[in-house]
């Protein structure tokens, strides 16, 4: 099949690539739709040492003949688990000790034709949800993630930083608790997008004051992946209040260890979600993500993707199946 | 008065101190044992820009005539809330926006003849209750702000890094909640302490494997005060583990974000604690302290007893009053 490929940071495009094999329990997936994360362009930067086709954001067709679903359209957590280990006894495959991770650890991803995952994985898609907005499930679950971790109510001031492709999920979903929500970012086009939904947001420049009262905020969440705005969110919060993280990157956070024990911070590491709540929040038009959609380019000019992808301030990059 | 003196990082003697005078609502305490705290070594290393008398572990005696407790002997919470601020509001005035801290910010300490402080930071000691031991009311009430903020119970296995001062109290404390808890440290003699009473310790030395499996605690709590143990906390948690930090420390650390985020990592500063609870624990015997107490000097020799507490290993210091 053809696809892209990661091999030491570097990305190729293959057309001889081995068509993935189902291994029993598991399901052969064709990709219709997929999507460029920041993960994948940290996967390039070294963030993990990868090996393989990359891509983890996905909508496609069950091809397995079998399958009750065969032919009909799917999106699918990312983590494949072992069903063995005490987390997948415990009911958090997503943690399981030997999973494999759809494109980014030992498992082909979905910059290619095809995919292949456990069935278990799949959630298959309301006909009247669109395919190109499906494709925001897998980071739009990630963005809920953070509701199952941190109790947000209307009672509580709660700061966004950044305003790029997971920003503007993550606002759209806290901004869904009730609570007295504010978003910044360094772009005001972007900001705009979030603005028209009524979310209140602000400009932020690295020379200039910040646009709100510093040790105000309950709850931060750096969605930037830069230590600035790690930095920032730490800034912005009051004693005793938290700090999700939920950018993965590459490299290391300096930290200043005596003002999160002195002001007792608490900070929270958030990975992968709910893809359930995901799927159903979009169908029902509670999260707008067709302004995120920037560029579409055929699988076949991935290179050129990515290329866009990385461009600064770009936000999100889709592949679509060439045409026949 | 006589007493220490901290100023640009430098400790001094001094007997021509001016006694301070207590505000509307504050009690004059003279000073009858008090303990050097690592966050008072670490004030000489620059954790804080503080310039006056250091000390904010102790016992006292009421010398306010008009005082109901006229007389009496108190520990007291280092914290001098402003009443007024909305964390003063809510309840929560040690982290009160403008407070003062004995010893530490902005209040004349415990390492001189007299202190003040408001009288509803005032906890008045039961009779039964050793002078010496009441010194450790204020590290055992920090060590409790752990069990107030992280829900730990028998099912979970926990691990105290650091046999300090600190991790002595800190494992003793844990251990009351019925936790599979064990205790590492670089120091046989000081683990032993903690042995003897029952709890699990191991020596852990830089070069060597630990002695436990690696990602398997759900709760590691680093009283080392270096970045070392830090590190140590982390890689000993499994997936969606929580961290606590209990050191202040000059300078930074340097943290894996992408491992946190990957594995939901949740880290946790703690500070002060509650006084009634580490009073009653004392007194019930719960706790043992009396091993801690490595030596005593009289206060006139507080720059000796600062510098046998800057030694490597060193266990308690006390200033007691000198001998008329």
């Amino acid at each position: 099949m053809r696809g892209l490929w990661l091999e030491n940071q570097k990305l190729t495009w293959r057309d001889n690539l081995p068509q993935p094999t189902p291994a029993p329990g598991e399901v052969l997936v064709e990709v219709v739709r997929a999507g460029i994360c920041n993960t994948d362009l940290e996967l390039l930067r070294g963030y993990y040492p990868y090996c393989g086709v990359p891509g983890h954001e996905f909508v496609g067709i069950v091809r397995s003949p079998d399958h009750p679903w065969a032919g009909k359209r799917v999106v699918g957590d990312i983590n494949a688990a072992c069903g063995q280990c005490d987390f997948c006894r415990q009911g958090v495959p997503s943690h399981c000790r030997d999973r494999t991770v759809l494109g980014i650890v030992q498992r082909s991803g979905a910059f290619a034709e095809y995919l292949t995952l456990p069935s278990v994985n799949l959630h298959r898609l309301p006909p009247d949800l669109d395919t190109d907005a499906a494709t925001f499930i897998e980071p739009l679950a990630a963005a809920l993630e953070i509701l199952a971790q941190v109790h947000i109510s209307p009672r509580h001031r709660v700061l966004v930083v950044g305003d790029g492709k997971l920003g503007q999920l993550v606002a759209q979903v806290l901004a869904l608790t009730g609570c007295d929500l504010q978003v910044v970012g360094r772009h005001s086009t972007k900001l705009g997008h979030l603005e028209r939904l009524g979310l209140k947001v602000a400009v932020v420049q690295p020379s200039e004051p910040e646009p709100y009262e510093s040790r105000s905020f309950d709850v931060a969440v750096d969605c930037t992946g830069h230590p600035s705005g790690f930095a920032q969110g730490l800034g912005a919060l009051r004693p005793r209040g938290t700090l999700v993280l939920k950018s993965t990157y590459a490299g290391r956070l300096a930290l200043d260890a005596s003002a999160v024990v002195v002001d007792e911070i608490t900070l929270v590491g958030s990975r992968c979600g709910p893809f359930a709540p995901a799927i159903a929040l979009l169908s029902q038009g509670k999260i707008q993500v067709s302004h995120l959609i920037q560029h579409r380019y055929p699988l076949s000019q991935g290179l050129a993707a990515f290329a866009q992808a990385q461009q600064r301030g770009s936000l999100k990059v889709l592949l679509t199946p060439d045409i026949p």
